[in-house]
């Protein structure tokens, strides 16, 4: 074999009947509340028989932030808890690797870690932590109206981060000696008490699940902010991040790559995956009527209610509808997607019902592409071949259907070009991305010098 | 067909490779370090096999509370997290139930409410949530540190069940409209916003997971305390309890059930289920074997941690252990279970090595028996007809043979003197347990009410 051609990563970003939210009224669409185990089961194996690097479920611990006339109108406000879909999809599936979310701001590092590490072990090490702080005031009201402020959320984040990252190293590869004569089963000096003492949490460990057989869970950020790409250089192996323009997915891959260096990390350990929001069509044709169709289905009610809601509830109620996007719309307490949207929203003239259209319809300020195989690789391979990503994060507009046409279309584009796998190389979700083995690293003390001899 | 005898309930209470210390150290026993999943699964499709009601999977948000010499030599400080396995399990099983733990002292009612309502739409309405408050104090130590009182535990966990009792009410059964030509995908009036305020929780919910098979998953709790055994009659729905003598059990079972009526319920809503660790011989001989092939695997070292452990990390190294059980040792923060095995032991008039001996050989003070078929069968019958028991959680000594040898000898005993069932007449948790599927009860106020509209 000859040297090989840079591949990209891909993974498939489940979400309800697909990213539009007009998907489910499509004649022959997917009808269903969100509990259809074997729906999620489904959508994990084309993504497996494409050799996608993984799935991505979709969280949020709260309904949506959006008004109940709106809510009445989409298919997507109820689901399964992802860490219990995931297991189910972990033994309908042999490779492909699992990505879900654990929420930084109310959840606990021990509880965190020790689910995402038993997950890796029931899958045999393809266990991924999308890290998220949490973005819909719904979820604080849920949580003891915990609402933290975004710097404060990051801080908590980070040292949530490093408390779960040292609790699946408490344990080592050779913890268990298993001896039926001598009596002994594991051996206590391998095992590390982490007595974590910080600013937000105190945690002794170690969790008592065994180390696992990917060392550690991937590590998944989604944040652009200030605070989050610092803290992704630092910490995270996958990025899933919100870059509609090429120009702006440049600057922040180099941006965030470069940071790394000041941790002493190899910017090849983080693998920047853009969200791409899909349609794929057998011809370019196929492709506009596709979109044309699911702009048609989807209800302005909807619409504007989903603008509202990627603007963390700000109320719209006040502005014409169809005139231009207020200047004064403040984006404060607002995610850096909405930012990047109304940007984009000013720099075409929209009026806030296009805008709220192009939301809608168009991945919600994700990038957006349709078209058929060999347009969407071109597209692909432009980005990836530019510097602006290590792969993608499909966003399909309608599931099943749109991810079947793209692993059945695209992906064999893709091939022939030499741009994706043939076949899996590994077992593991770090294989699958091209990272190493994560290293343990001894945090704390041994268990034998615990206190009181416990 | 005439009018049935009265069955019993059996749970199949899963632990590492059998409830006895030294399971694993005999020959042909399983060895592994708590993550292989298709042991679980096998497990649980034996109990299946059984017609049992339900499996129950061990929980502990920490390594056990014993000094790591004693620890080396048990095979069960690592396992999976519950909630992780129960989804696996869930997949390859069809109608046994699926108990797992919730812990009201170190979770969120949000997640834990999710997360059982979850599990109970995925496995077509089989989850039952077992909620402990948590008695090792290294528990504790992984979560900053929050020892809580046992009064204040119980009054934090009676908000807590009722906060998650009133989610998994959030929605109704016909919620989902689903008309792809009006674009209605839900009805919003049927959705109602909990608002609850309360002296240890704020949420709002309603839960992102629609009403699921048995409306509420069954409620289970072990506490047999005085506000344990309070609590239990308010909401519980199975008990989980440690009651080693006739007597006692029977004065427990008055005692719970005779609460009820102050709550408003039937007596039969409510599954009292005792602990009872099972030895089971093709004779009586062959029982007697097992247990002495047990008793002398049993490590000193590990019997007399295995007795601090249930004591609450009471050191007990000042004491003789070849001298009778101190007439001082402390049961202040210790469990009810604690202080019964305490009680026996001085009856008995035991050494402390002998009590040790006793709780790592005889299933941590639970009812232990032994013997063949038609012994075992005479046992679990003369107790379950003596008004102490509606059935038993089993705690074999070793796993899987252990559970194997029970549904295939003591089963087959049950059931031809017409006290267990032949054949599942039902799909879920609740059926098997004769509980009737719970009546939703609208909390709060409508969504359609929300303030601000949304």
């Amino acid at each position: 074999m000859s040297s090989r051609t840079r591949q990209m990563h891909l993974c498939a970003f489940l979400f309800g009947t697909g990213h539009h939210v007009a998907s489910w009224r499509l004649p022959g669409a997917p009808l269903h509340d969100g509990t259809d185990v074997s729906y999620w089961i489904d959508c994990a194996r084309i993504a497996e028989r494409g050799l996608m690097d993984a799935v991505f479920l979709y969280d949020g611990a709260a309904l949506p932030n959006m008004k109940p006339d709106a809510m009445a109108r989409i298919d997507r406000a109820t689901f399964l808890d992802p860490m219990v879909l995931m297991p189910a999809i972990a033994m309908a599936t042999d490779r492909i690797g699992l990505v879900a979310t654990g929420n930084t701001t109310y959840d606990q590092p021990y509880y965190v870690a020790r689910r995402f590490l038993s997950l890796d072990q029931l899958s045999g090490g393809r266990a991924g932590w999308n890290m998220v702080t949490g973005v819909n005031p719904l979820e604080a009201m849920n949580f003891g109206n915990a609402v933290v402020p975004h710097a404060q959320r990051y801080e908590r984040a980070r040292e949530f981060a490093h408390v779960v990252q040292a609790l699946w190293d408490g344990w080592s590869d050779d913890s268990f000696v298993m001896d039926r004569a001598s009596g002994q089963f594991l051996d206590p000096h391998t095992v590390r008490v982490l007595d974590h003492h910080g600013a937000h949490f105190d945690v002794r460990g170690p969790l008592c699940v065994p180390r696992s057989p990917q060392g550690r869970p991937v590590l998944i950020q989604a944040g652009g902010s200030e605070p989050g790409r610092a803290l992704a250089a630092e910490t995270a192996e996958m990025i899933y991040a919100v870059q509609p323009d090429l120009a702006g997915g440049q600057a922040f891959y180099r941006d965030v790559k470069g940071r790394m260096a000041a941790f002493g990390r190899n910017p090849d350990h983080l693998k920047i995956m853009p969200g791409v929001y899909t349609i794929v069509g057998r011809t370019m044709q196929e492709a506009e009527d596709k979109h044309g169709a699911l702009s048609e289905a989807t209800d302005p009610v909807v619409a504007l209610s989903m603008l509202t809601f990627c603007m963390g509830g700000h109320d719209l109620s006040s502005y014409d509808p169809d005139g231009p996007v207020p200047d004064d719309l403040t984006t404060e307490g607002g995610t850096t997607h909405l930012r990047t949207m109304i940007g984009i929203a000013k720099a075409r003239n929209l009026t806030l019902r296009q805008l709220a259209t192009e939301v809608a319809t168009g991945g919600y300020g994700h990038w957006a592409i349709r078209g058929d195989a060999c347009s969407i690789a071109d597209q692909l391979q432009g980005r990836f071949e530019a510097g602006a990503a290590d792969g993608f994060n499909l966003m399909p507009a309608t599931y099943p259907d749109g991810l079947r046409d793209f692993v059945d279309l695209v992906i064999p584009e893709l091939q022939r070009r030499g741009l994706f796998r043939t076949r899996y190389e590994g077992k593991t979700l770090r294989d699958h991305l091209g990272l190493p083995r994560s290293e343990r690293v001894e945090h704390g003390r041994p268990l034998t010098a615990a206190e009181n001899g416990r």
